[in-house]
């Protein structure tokens, strides 16, 4: 059914149009947006959604994560990356089954739906569970099967991932890329093979980089080069690439990457503080012209998916580290969780904005709510205030995935239930 | 009506008890925590609160905010301290009516209580209003009348701070403190003169303390002294004092006042960030032994009063900015936001914990949303993802103030479009 959104405020991350509009009624008709403008009329037909004294704005898009780790939120505290990946991570993901990621990313699109994200870039194992449960949910998802030398047949993972790529290439909601987990667990010979066979599929690429400063010194090591810019330089300049985390950069390196227009990096600020890996250099970043996305990361790092406090990390931690308040404005946060987002996805054209024949995923703000009241500046009041649950309705590909805060897909609480099952089965 | 909360996971913050203890009972009588053990009867007569799966735990207590700032929520952004407060805040503050002030204050008791605050400390103008629109909500409230030498006279501001504790002095919810709102902008003698009489009154002290590196500057010039901390140790040494922010100390100064049991920090991690004061260097106070509590500061600066997410940024930010994920474990986190809040209110025998015969000030959580689940570290769950939004419940002084989200007071709605009237009479 066609869908009328009446009276809106509308923030649509479109450089075509004002920042933000009073009053404005959007079409929605099939999977696109058909309409934007005032007063348009009903056919009569149309499901219609009074948003008076509401905000529509785009769904917010997840550069970084790795969502079948939801079931992992809160296991481990007080461990820095490394310890946290080898001690405590990857043993438990050693007894991870299919039925497990499929619950566990359920989860994971339950949450995205709540707060507002319509889009993810996912990283994990089993991707095929992962695709089965987030289009149950309805959710936009981006994913790949991730190389990593120190446990993997690198032959063996790209047959998976070509296989992955035929079974998911007719589906609007679903894109297929290669994903590397990092260069210090790559070896130089798969990672040639791997970004050949990438070359020949036409696949976006995927890595974590420079996540910490022991990275940096494994890389160094490894590539036996003096950046881990250098391997970059070298390998990744003719893919369209998103380089996950990227803290540990110096100035020079940045200086160096925002040559290169198809390298995004997604920023990932609550995973970065939590892993005490430290603070990107996203104001140096944007400097360069890097497009710069956002990422909450997985949730055993990242705690949650929540996109509006990823927003206010990136905008507040820029003004703190660089003791200036005028480094990243909220419009500027907000446009790297929509539009940044969508390019560095390679789904400018589809996705990011709200636009006349763009796809329609967008959300409905409340902003009759306590902490947003009064609304001195709709901008700032969402980018500061706004939570995940100050989300009205979420609307991903034309439809209606979640309307008044009540979702349409299984039961929370059995999903809930299950997900208790399988990490009370690992912990074990 | 005595009240019996039946079979919750008890986080008490008190050091005699386990850190989480299942299966509790709570019996609350009057406005004391009467009893709590295991399988309590009631006698018929009381309200009984099933809290099976939630959480109680200990009101959350904000140790610096200027709450009737809620009105300037998101008005200025992208401006640093000095230029903020001269060219924004204190032009707008100008035009503040009394009226005006009850109601900013009653829209920040609302906040409060729906984001599970129970104990806050300001420091605005025109006190009395904000005492009854807190009064009114029925949250606990620490006050005072700041002295501020640039535009007051010190005698006036004396003789209303008086009448402000005569006024307020049987009172169960209020408590009157002496507040100096800067050394910079407090003149040396000025200074003496309010801090004897703080001394004759029995006054606790409340004074905004190298926020920035500027202040920090400032405060060397007028009192001619090569640190801060110079002042503070010739002044403050006998006196309870907050100081707010010290964002700016070195480990040198840090050392110093680690000395002083009775000086508190109330660190406010969102509002330094915000503009753009840096962030404090709260992992180096615990080693020093100071009494580190946590503050929102106004929402002008502060956004909103969500003591939740004050948790986390102050856990993260640690980690993040030392690099060590080992830096403020979340426990710490949620200590400094309940006893050491009331440990530097002078309110440790009354409030902070929940043991019998203290207040019956807390908190009943839900774990039952998506953020939340799996719930497998209750008090990480806690700190990282629970949003105010998640406080179900809050009990002050043995008063239910909100029920199952509901509150007893004046409709909400109603106080959003006087604060709406209000901000928008003062932009004018």
């Amino acid at each position: 059914m066609d869908i009328l959104i009446k009276n809106t405020y509308l923030i649509s991350i479109s450089e075509k149009r004002e920042k933000i509009e009073k009053n404005v009624d959007i079409l929605i008709s099939g999977d696109k947006i058909k309409k934007i403008g005032r007063n348009i009329k009903s056919t009569g037909k149309e499901k219609i959604i009074d948003a008076t004294n509401k905000i529509v704005m785009p769904g917010l898009i997840n550069t970084h994560s790795h969502i079948a780790m939801s079931i992992f939120r809160e296991t481990v505290d007080g461990y820095n990356m490394q310890q946290w990946l080898e001690e405590k991570i990857w043993p438990m993901e050693e007894k991870l089954m299919p039925k497990d990621i499929y619950y566990a990313t359920y989860l994971s699109a339950i949450e995205m739906v709540r707060s507002g994200c319509t889009t993810i870039n996912d990283m994990y194992y089993m991707a095929e569970e992962s695709i089965k449960a987030v289009e149950e949910v309805g959710v936009r998802l981006q994913t790949t099967r991730t190389l990593m030398s120190a446990t993997d047949d690198s032959e063996e993972r790209m047959e998976q991932l070509k296989k992955l790529v035929e079974e998911n290439k007719e589906k609007d909601l679903i894109t297929i890329n290669a994903g590397i987990h990092g260069l210090y667990t790559t070896k130089e010979e798969d990672l040639k093979k791997y970004l050949e066979f990438a070359k020949k599929e036409g696949l976006r690429v995927n890595m974590h980089f420079c996540e910490n400063s022991q990275e940096v010194e494994d890389i160094k090591k490894a590539y036996k080069v003096k950046s881990p810019v250098d391997v970059i330089e070298k390998y990744f300049t003719e893919y369209n690439t998103i380089l996950a985390h990227s803290v540990k950069l110096t100035d020079e390196e940045i200086k160096r990457l925002g040559k290169y227009k198809n390298i995004s990096v997604s920023h990932c600020p609550v995973s970065n503080l939590k892993l005490g890996c430290g603070i990107a250099k996203i104001q140096k970043m944007v400097e360069e012209n890097i497009n710069v996305s956002l990422g909450t990361d997985g949730q055993g790092s990242g705690s949650n998916l929540d996109m509006f406090e990823t927003m206010k990390y990136t905008a507040l931690l820029q003004k703190g580290v660089n003791e200036d308040a005028v480094y990243m404005p909220a419009y500027e946060a907000m446009k790297m969780a929509t539009i940044n987002g969508a390019k560095a996805l390679g789904l400018e054209n589809e996705i990011g904005s709200i636009e006349e024949n763009k796809k329609a995923d967008l959300i409905i703000i409340d902003m009759e709510s306590e902490q947003m009241q009064p609304v001195n500046d709709i901008i700032s009041d969402i980018v500061y205030n706004a939570k995940g649950s100050n989300v009205e309705t979420t609307i991903i590909n034309g439809n209606i995935v979640m309307e008044n805060r009540n979702l349409k897909c299984k039961e929370e609480i059995f999903i809930y239930n299950k997900c208790k099952e399988i990490i009370n089965r690992i912990k074990e």
